[in-house]
């Protein structure tokens, strides 16, 4: 298409930044370390970049809405994440949020 | 819920940031004013201040996503939007995508 594809990009990469919190909290709530976690999301179909998501585990944990523990598994130390009782309230309230955006854009591109 | 309403505000808002475009390109297959795009959004569940909603507009015909045009209607003049072929091409990729990151999301939150 005429579009360029860097405005594509663009637009596709602002729908799923935020969706990713949300896919990262469901995904949490089994407990996960950072590579199985990526490895959930992308064959969901979302993948994310390491130096984008270990960022983001942070400020979740910082915010209250996940917890991690340092354990070792397989001989090696790692940290393992899983989603707290705050986040659990939280993502049960963005989910709703989601579908209710969800059911708006269908209406609206049904409509059109 | 414990979480500030500061922080479910601010997932909220990013979460409808990335699909305002997508609601705004839908509702404009069928040409409108600004008064009338607002209002279709609010009914579909998706209200969208002044401030962000003309701003956006402009920025969409910059990018060739959708044309305007003045014209006088009830004795006054307005400014029609419609969208543009590209924005119909983009528009359905931007749909698709949608799509995608939806069935991921109802996976993740429905597995977790």
């Amino acid at each position: 298409m005429a579009v360029d594809d860097d405005l594509y990009g663009k637009l596709r990469l602002e729908l799923r930044r935020g969706t990713l919190i949300l896919a990262v909290l469901a995904a949490l709530k089994t407990e996960r370390y950072g590579y199985t976690l990526r490895k959930v999301l992308a064959e969901a179909g979302l993948p994310i970049d390491e130096g984008a998501l270990y960022p983001m585990l942070r400020r979740l944990e910082e915010q209250g809405l996940l917890t991690s523990e340092w354990r070792e598994e397989d001989k090696r130390n790692k940290r393992f994440y899983r989603i707290s009782r705050d986040g659990t309230a939280l993502l049960s309230e963005l989910a709703a949020e989601w579908r209710e955006i969800n059911n708006a854009l269908h209406n609206l591109i049904k409509k059109a």
